[in-house]
């Protein structure tokens, strides 16, 4: 029913995270009704291929040099303590923690987080680029980051212990009620953490 | 924080219908890492733009020819009934009569509906391009619709007393308890649509 270029522009469109096929239509149809957005997005996107790509250091996100290098705003950044590194998950996460104006350091993202029911192992992280940024930058002191989940949990702990022998400071993120919460709705697990956690006044 | 052009194509993105800056942002990191699916996008809305609009005769989408004129699959479909005319507010209306493909004759996209709470009076509709083609196409059955809306029912009878006077015989979609509907969970209006609209067995 539909011309044959609109069905494949809706099916590429449903591969964006969280969209279906309806929501794809609506996105489409949309831009029938306003040809310029579409064209001005088939551009950005075209830029995003050519000229973004993660940081070759950290992962953040970065435009493409002319010398074909990647840097990121953070790297280049010379005011930054170059000592200090935070690992994260996801470049999301690198972003929230941007926004909160609390790390003066650099970052590091994973990419993933080991993950035994999804069947990733130790191997499946990056470790080896760690060990050598953490070398080559004399890092001295590193915050893991990952998230307070399971999986998030247990790779905080295993590069703690990997990280052990570069005699680099090691520490996690603090867990526990978050800002303005009540203790009446908290779950077990947060409490728990929270009073494990506590920290003298 | 972000290079200058993801910023700008997230701007982009959020103009979408129902996309804010979150989740622009989330579609354009996904794009980050999935290069492939940025390239594929950015052709299919440059198609979109050079070869998709709105169908000369009836509104519905419609792939430009090499002519330039644009006629929808169902205008360019021989069998179907051309003296039925079916009157939508827009084509996502279209696309779910066809969907129970009971409608088998042609259509007419409205493209807006009489709002006067949103200023919109009857010179904003295309009645001249509806009575031209009720003309040219001799339409003899002209099917109303438009949503059952405050709104929609406005136009409707609006458009009944407009086409009076072509001659055709104009009907309005039946409203009522929809296919498995519960009575007991109905509101007043549509119960009370379904019992004015009984129809003898």
């Amino acid at each position: 029913m539909l011309p044959a270029r609109l069905t494949r522009l809706i099916h590429l469109l449903s591969r964006l995270p969280g969209v279906g096929e309806k929501t794809a239509q609506r996105f489409a149809l949309s831009m029938v009704a306003n040809r310029e957005l579409a064209i001005d997005l088939s551009q950005g996107l075209h830029d995003l291929a050519e000229f973004i790509r993660p940081c070759d250091v950290c992962g953040n996100l970065a435009e493409i040099s002319e010398d074909g290098d990647a840097r990121c705003q953070i790297c280049l950044d010379q005011r930054r303590a170059s000592a200090l590194l935070c690992i994260v998950q996801r470049i999301q996460d690198l972003m929230a923690i941007e926004r909160s104006g609390a790390m003066r350091g650099r970052y590091f993202v994973l990419g993933k987080l080991l993950s035994p029911l999804d069947g990733v192992g130790p191997e499946e992280l990056p470790l080896e680029k760690l060990r050598a940024r953490i070398q080559s930058d004399r890092i001295s002191e590193v915050i893991l980051a990952t998230p307070t989940s399971v999986d998030g949990e247990a790779t905080a702990l295993f590069l703690a212990r990997e990280l052990e022998a570069l005699g680099v400071t090691v520490s996690r993120i603090a867990s526990g009620i978050p800002h303005g919460g009540e203790l009446e709705f908290a779950d077990q697990i947060t409490l728990g953490r929270a009073i494990d956690g506590r920290r003298s006044l």
